[in-house]
């Protein structure tokens, strides 16, 4: 992707959900999904010197944010459509998603995923039916595989994040958050592919306009901060971060929303992710993934807060800050600490 | 305890929490504690046979829900009484909502714990600035050191169960859980000493008048089982449970309401205990202490739920359940599978 050297033009393929369809989607899939609850520990807020709100996206329905644009996705489609099946391809909890939300619908699923994510997230994805294809751990080799099951099975292919559908739908969460927790000053989210972060972006300014968005993201699959900094969409073959659901790139689509909306890109080493993601099993008793552990660590870091450029409350207190923890699947025979 | 023959009569020493009593302990903790949610489980609803509906004390303050009975009592007290000290017996939970309650109110705690205690909840009573003095795990051993430095400081005594302002904190778990959830057949409880039992049935009855209250106990530690099935307070010295929340007995307080609200005690084995506790991190993505998992791990057994003598639903539906979780207090560095 280094051949573009300007920014992408809006055209009908880099459309992006309007609040209308964000809203739509809500009423879509809330008969499916958990609200899921917002907690809070002193303990954190002490730490980041701020008030922290974690939207607990790790208890929602296949245990991660990919339902809510998964279910979107299946539930928009017509009963001819859904008949066909589904492919998609994903490094776990998006499969489990569409598997969950085809068997709803009563179709089948076919699942591409690289042969180097957690076996517990294959293991997820087969209890719901969805039937799995292992392949190398590249975007190539993704495409491949999904391209050929596609053609063979003449299924219809709902993509992680490059759709808008399944952007409508993850945008929900950040909705969701404002909806429970008004006046957030900012609100912080992992970023992979960019379905999330960006769905963050239209999902929680559609509530509250002013709250700022930021992604996080590990410095070693850190092509959101390197995009977002060169105003150039960069590309990332391979990577080998912990945190396993956040191996994707930025599309195009999710680049353009992007730009024009997060305030910024926070990175985070491997051993900030696993100590974080330590600290809040201990101190909040809920079980995160390591994706989840890169929304909070940064926070965790001495001065970064400081550095944001957000600008002092209006009531004189401590700042409110939104977390969106994305998932919960580990695999607890093989933790990281 | 083998001497009382007959059932305790109701004297003076021998009273329960009213009505008032409970509604009067949640307006007065509810400022300072979570409300803490109610997940429910499609996979687990599937194993159970019907809806069940988690109460998450893992989740609250101090990660258990014996913050609501110390914080009943500690704010209860004048200030004068709080100016000197709080003393309690523990085998961990108890003596760290006592410590922050205490620290709430600027007062020193002073906290008796067995030596065989979790490390990872002294370290968190001392975190919240309670004193531990660790004693032999025998009920003798634990009086004569609280007897001790009641002696020594003049520090008034907040005995874990065997008091009527901890019970009726106790008593909002359940409170609470009725109504996020009015319409329950039954509600599951772990019981120890019996304050969260005896302050459930009085809870929960206190909104549904119908709801039937049941206590959950490891088999290694079953002296509520016996002393309802005899009629009769049973002793307990020591025990060796790795539910390492429930090893106190009875009070005759608790037992006499007991007596009269509970409609059953169910026993589950150490092997049952480990394997629920694994299952509820692996499917709802919480981190529940041994204890917790003694609530939900009956209901797991073959016929267990259908031998209760519930009535069927009015509607025709399943079985709605409530089930508390006690805590979520776990040493990450040596869990049991």
């Amino acid at each position: 992707m280094e051949h573009m050297s300007s920014p992408p033009a809006r055209t009908a393929s880099l459309t992006a959900p309007d609040w209308e369809a964000i809203c739509g989607a809500h009423a879509r899939i809330a008969p499916h999904i958990h609200r899921t609850p917002v907690l809070t520990s002193a303990s954190l807020d002490a730490m980041v010197g701020a008030r922290v709100f974690f939207k607990c996206e790790n208890l929602q329905k296949t245990c991660s944010f990919k339902i809510r644009g998964a279910s979107n996705a299946i539930f928009s489609l017509s009963e001819k459509e859904i008949a066909r099946g589904i492919v998609t391809q994903s490094s776990g909890n998006h499969g489990a998603a569409v598997a969950c939300a085809a068997a709803w619908r009563g179709a089948p699923a076919w699942i591409v995923m690289p042969k180097n994510a957690p076996a517990v997230k294959r293991l997820a994805i087969e209890g719901y039916g969805g039937r799995v294809t292992l392949c190398e751990p590249t975007m190539t080799a993704r495409t491949e595989a999904s391209d050929r099951i596609l053609a063979e099975t003449g299924a219809l292919m709902i993509h992680p994040y490059d759709d808008d559908r399944v952007i409508a739908g993850q945008a929900t969460a950040g909705k969701e958050l404002l909806e429970q927790v008004a006046d957030l000053d900012a609100v912080f989210a992992p970023v992979s592919g960019g379905g999330l972060l960006s769905g963050t972006c239209l999902g929680a300014t559609g509530i509250s306009p002013n709250v700022r968005v930021f992604g996080c993201e590990p410095a070693q699959a850190d092509d959101a901060y390197r995009s977002i900094q060169t105003g150039t969409l960069q590309s990332m073959d391979s990577t080998d971060t912990i945190a396993d659901g956040l191996r994707a790139s930025l599309s195009a689509r999710t680049f353009a929303i992007l730009r024009e909306h997060v305030a910024g890109i926070l990175r985070v080493t491997e051993a900030e992710i696993i100590s974080t993601m330590r600290l809040v099993w201990e101190r909040m008793k809920i079980i995160i993934e390591p994706s989840s552990a890169v929304a909070i660590a940064p926070l965790l870091k001495p001065d970064v807060l400081a550095n944001l450029g957000l600008p002092a409350r209006a009531d004189g207190g401590k700042l409110k800050l939104g977390v969106i923890f994305s998932g919960g699947n580990v695999d607890l025979s093989a933790l990281p600490f």
